[in-house]
């Protein structure tokens, strides 16, 4: 038995997004930029994942553009955000990804930016108060950008009221929807918001292919320049399989965002009743945050270090909420951000559809034998 | 009957690809940088294509990086060579790829940098003295973008003579490879190179995922910050499936390079012998080019204009040399700097070792009849 409690970091491909993406490998080769037959084909399968991932998210098919992961529509709007459209600060929370912070030292370094980061309470809650300050300070030299939901403790921001107070200021908003793609309602016409990432991987897609979403008032050079591809935003010939892919697992999880939502729920409440059986657990994060996510504060001690190593060599895959680099292990930035003592050991176990009740009743088993238990 | 002769713009996947792929999506979904098992499998399934791709151009595995395409690698190497290598001239032959050009001109217009374009002849061959010349005058504030062998009519430039006059006077040499890489041997210690690109979908792989090869004593900084992947030179979760059927790809290519080189070598001169049954007929290029590229020159007349749109209907994916804007239909920029006479009409065909003998006496007699016939 192997468990897979890892879908945070990246989630297995549904069977129908293997088969449309199947088809397409066997049939459909051509140059979507050639104006033969089989270019054309391509060019239709493209035009309608993009339909598919327009109506998802209610924008408009010209503010669609595909990239490679989500890391690059990061990089791109953030430097864009700097290099073209004049800002000169650059916002942002104290959970955000790796991704955002260290494209925003990036251009701190390069172009003598500055950055404010907010903090998060001991929940991971968002400091509205100081956001707002700083927004009302840098007004529209400021780009934002804070994440939908966090990707190693679950907490969910409230959009509305960040797009707002950005709108209110003049600043820029961007968001890293990266978690929240396919398992929340997103809506651009609901949320006023410049740029979204999506990244096909976290939603049962596959790797390699991401989406961004782009106000269509905003006007930006290229991503790569080149043949023109994407209306000119990002040259290369397009990787069908992977945009068709994404599109198919997209309407999917669209289409079965309640049912999943209700198992997922299912499996991490039963996980969070479980852990009672353990002694001295934490659960770090909000309880109202991303279904998906369950972070566990294991207590300190000789056994703690060692969950993660033990959890593997058990058969279940999860996640350390630690980094180790130079044989020092230390929390991770998000873990430091919510105050995570020193000692106690954070492990994120992620969930999906594909889970069962039984994964969890045999995880908590194993579990029993590796850290203090009650029972 | 539906022929592909449009190979040079991109090809179909081998069997051998779809499968390999298909086979990793159904398994290989952990995300390479988790510790965990699935996450080691992962990771080993992309080193060990790293290696393959290593060794077939003789690199080592440190100088081996994974792009999404090849048009990311030029963008990032000349850029890179602007602003992080003191490059203050690109010098380029004027049969370049869009993607250079665009590039080059980007960065023109951006930093103030100059450009110099190489001629070439009426064949496509560079003017290498004029190169010399521009080096000599330029020295190390220069970076040479030239290509391999070029897209549009197949002639092969000698690499070895560019890296000696690149060397020799302290320029940079970056070389867009993607027609040649798994047509013809390339070897990075042979000819002396800072920056190559593959793109997979060239030679039979798939779309959406390509290589840089970049020297080893190059250090920049990174193409996409954020998770630190590819040694942090491009952050983002790698594109598992896409990285290993472009191994596969190159690998095949590799091992049956000589047999497809005759089979393709063949149906191209079978469909130059039998051109002689048609009225007016050149080709474009040079007679030692890129086995698998034959472009044609028809005479102009009223039926030419129509040459591409025939093809079509008939059945023949093939591609025009020239570009349509605003009705106007103009040479492209390759015909142009051979002196293409305007009013005739260049089409492309391309070939594999998937195509025969059959396809192309099928296409003579369908061209006889939308062309001047002489038999």
């Amino acid at each position: 038995m192997r468990i897979y409690f890892d879908n945070a970091s990246t989630t297995p491909l549904l069977p129908e997004v293997v088969e449309t993406m199947h088809e397409l490998m066997e049939i459909n080769y051509g140059n979507p930029s050639s104006i033969h037959l089989h270019g054309r084909q391509a060019r239709s399968s493209i035009e309608a994942a993009r339909k598919t991932i327009a109506n998802v998210i209610n924008a408009s098919i010209g503010e669609v553009f595909f990239t490679s992961c989500a890391t690059e529509t990061h990089n791109f709007f953030l430097t864009k955000a700097v290099e073209e459209m004049g800002r000169k600060v650059i916002i942002y929370s104290a959970i955000e990804h790796h991704c955002i912070f260290h494209t925003a030292e990036h251009l701190k370094e390069v172009h003598g930016i500055e950055t404010i980061v907010i903090p998060v309470d001991h929940k991971g809650h968002l400091d509205y108060g100081v956001l707002e300050n700083a927004l009302k300070a840098t007004g529209t030299s400021a780009v934002v950008s804070i994440m939908h939901g966090n990707n190693e403790i679950g907490v969910i921001n409230d959009l509305k009221r960040i797009s707002h107070l950005c709108r209110e200021n003049g600043a820029l908003f961007h968001c890293d929807t990266v978690q929240t793609i396919g398992k929340l309602p997103i809506d651009v016409q609901e949320v006023d918001v410049d740029c979204i990432a999506g990244s096909a991987h976290k939603f049962f897609g596959p790797k390699g292919i991401g989406f961004m979403y782009l106000k269509n008032d905003i006007k930006l050079s290229p991503i790569f320049h080149g043949g023109s591809q994407e209306r000119n935003m990002r040259s290369g010939t397009e990787n069908i399989y992977g945009i068709c892919g994404m599109a198919k697992a997209l309407e999917m999880a669209h289409q079965e965002m309640s049912e999943r939502k209700d198992k997922v729920t299912k499996i991490k409440q039963h996980f969070i009743n479980r852990l009672q059986e353990l002694e001295d657990i934490k659960i770090n994060g909000s309880e109202d945050g991303l279904y998906h996510i369950l972070n566990v504060s294991f207590p300190a001690g000789p056994k703690a270090d060692l969950i993660m190593f033990n959890l593997d060599i058990m058969g279940i895959s999860a996640s350390s909420g630690s980094a180790c680099s130079s044989g020092i292990e230390l929390d991770s930035h998000v873990l430091q951000a919510i105050g995570h003592p020193a000692g106690r050991k954070a492990v994120r176990f992620s969930f999906s559809h594909f889970n069962t009740i039984e994964e969890v009743d045999h995880t908590i088993e194993q579990l029993k034998t590796i850290t203090p238990a009650l029972v």
